[in-house]
């Protein structure tokens, strides 16, 4: 009878993610099907990472639950978690209907903890980490037998960008051509190992307010800009391709112009839209500024701007490049938050920058903190549960 | 013998225009020939208009010279000023040959002065008036039989924008397709008289430095913008068949949307330039957010905002609606200069714009001074010239 209100439980991290090839409208809202497939570095979770524990039990009562940095989540209404739940509980279902003596878990209800270990404030969209987490956990506390590559079906239906998040080093979202969207999933393009000494800088914006949400604006972007089509039918996929191979080539060059025209495409059909939608600010265009300078004093492109439905800037550069890029930042914002981690201690100050002293100012004035990062790995399962054995979710979670 | 050293004279105005379908790439670079058409409202030269006297005389020595707003300005080496030289001149041949009587004026050495009634710092592109002028004001002196349709070939060369500036009202500029050029000219779609209460609020910038020169940008664009092709060759002929009728019909919502899908559409091709081009700033960001607002607040569109290269703004509005939309930012910015003209003066302050606190601040912040105009007549021939019966300059042009 203990046996039978046993609280079944997994926990595990989850990454965040940084696009290179931006994912911008979608071809069918309910399935969360994309107007083009998309590439991503996923960031190593010493900086960034979402920490799920999902547990059940026959002894829980209620219906599904999630506690989310401490709040309670409204997901019964949420059709996108719904969604994630449904398709978990049905790969459960047959793994119970295989082998008879696993216990009923599918018919228990959830609860669900997870945690940042990075403050909202820091304006990251968070949701991708989040819903990979959460699908890797459910499916670790299911023993569910799916590869990340299947998993990242259901994530997908979570957020879109979640699919990316449930694994490490360079990945690409294959939009598919099906309609049931079967084929719209995340495939590991290179693993960490592959090319380890990407680095990102992320420049966050003190940010008075959010601009348009995402899902609004994507579809706003795909009713009413006369330019986006041309970049889902054939901008998008020769970009793909042109990147997979720089990656395969370790040739950052061609990874940085790519990736600050696919930021800037992205940007471009979003000031296309109706009405238009924009995301940069005179901060976001500082930062580009700034990495123009590096790149120019440089001779060759050793740094890459990306931004997302946001003003925060992405750096992307590699570590032998570290002074050369990050140190210009580090000199000109040494106070800022963000620069006492593994990655950001190691980045040695440059007053060599050569940065225009009203790129400075904009800069200076703009930006809140930095996050130093690097590429990283996937989802890891560790026994820090946010949930206690009782079923009572952890002190201070 | 009195006769014979007798310095010809003619002296027009001509006015500035801002494009609402706008010109922003070339298919020829020699012939300035554009890869779409435009079309432009013609701004009252009440508010902007540059002079420009043309004067020749057989007592001239040396080569042509022109002196613009007191400037000596080397056009020797301009091939596009001497484009137009060279073309007027052919045309005044064509005259002399067919009446023996008339002087060789083609042969004499030409003095042109211009002077533009807006100061250089409120950061207008004047190139447009200015070869307009210079065209006409030698079409004149030369006694030439061209209508302004058959000279906007020539002022196209100088500089293609100016070829609208030859003709009042609404005027569009076809692209033609024609290799040589012939078929690319400027055309009246409406005149003054058909919708005379088009109004236009300039907000001029402090700017700090001049952003990437148009002809520059342009080819960059053209040669790296992987979104411009569809503009050129779908969406701005639609826009152009939509605005037009719009015009003739009187349709200010459906101009107005036209107006700014067009400047967000210009400014996104620019963006997706590599290295990328960006004319606005928060400054223009805020003006569009004011725009938004007004016709929120109106429940219809009322005001329309475009951009050229660069953050002014320049907000067409019908006069019924003055106080809605140029009342507001009257309100926010009583005491930047430019309210004290005819058009101004006639503008009633608003309290209830609606605008939120930021965009006030930047606005605030951002805007050194307002034009206020209107929509106005082409060139006209005037007897004030800058230019003395003896070939001197006037004093103080």
């Amino acid at each position: 009878m203990a046996e039978a209100g046993k609280v079944h439980r997994a926990t595990t991290t989850a990454p965040v993610n940084i696009a290179v090839i931006k994912y911008w409208g979608k071809r069918d809202t309910n399935l969360n099907l994309p107007a083009n497939s998309s590439l991503s570095v996923t960031l190593s979770q010493k900086s960034l990472r979402t920490l799920t524990t999902a547990t059940c039990s026959e002894s829980y009562t209620g219906p599904d639950s999630l506690i989310l940095n401490g709040e309670e989540e409204e997901i019964q209404s949420s059709k996108r978690t719904q969604a994630c739940l449904r398709n978990l509980r049905q790969l459960r279902e047959e793994v119970e209907a295989k082998d008879g003596s696993a216990p009923k878990l599918s018919k228990m209800p959830l609860r669900l903890v997870s945690a940042n270990n990075f403050p909202t404030a820091a304006g990251l969209a968070s949701s991708a980490a989040g819903f990979a987490a959460l699908v890797r956990a459910i499916a670790n506390l299911y023993e569910l037998p799916q590869t990340p590559q299947q998993l990242s079906l259901i994530a997908r239906q979570g957020s879109g960008s979640a699919c990316r998040s449930l694994m490490g080093g360079y990945v690409a979202w294959r939009s598919g051509t099906k309609e049931d969207g079967s084929d719209s999933l995340a495939e590991e393009v290179a693993p960490v190992a592959h090319w380890p000494e990407m680095r990102a800088l992320i420049l966050v914006v003190s940010a008075d307010k959010k601009g348009v949400p995402s899902t609004a604006g994507m579809q706003t972007t795909v009713a009413t800009s006369s330019l986006a089509p041309a970049r889902f039918k054939d901008i998008v996929p020769a970009r793909m391709a042109e990147i997979e191979k720089a990656i395969q080539d370790k040739d950052f060059e061609t990874f940085a112009r790519v990736t600050m025209q696919d930021s800037n495409s992205f940007h471009a059909i979003c000031l296309d839209s109706w009405p238009p939608i924009q995301y940069l600010t005179d901060v976001s265009r500082a930062a580009m500024n700034a990495v123009e300078t590096i790149n120019r004093k440089a001779g060759k492109l050793i740094a890459a701007y990306t931004f997302d439905a946001g003003p925060n800037a992405v750096i992307y550069y590699l570590e032998p490049d570290s002074r050369a890029v990050a140190g210009v930042f580090k000199n000109h914002l040494p106070r800022v938050e963000g620069w006492d981690n593994e990655f950001g201690a190691a980045i040695r100050s440059n007053e060599m920058g050569g940065l225009d002293s009203k790129a400075v100012m904009t800069l200076k004035n703009g930006i809140s903190r930095v996050i130093c990062t690097a590429v990283g790995g996937g989802p890891e399962s560790v026994e820090t549960h946010l949930v206690d054995e009782s079923g009572k979710p952890v002190e201070g979670t």
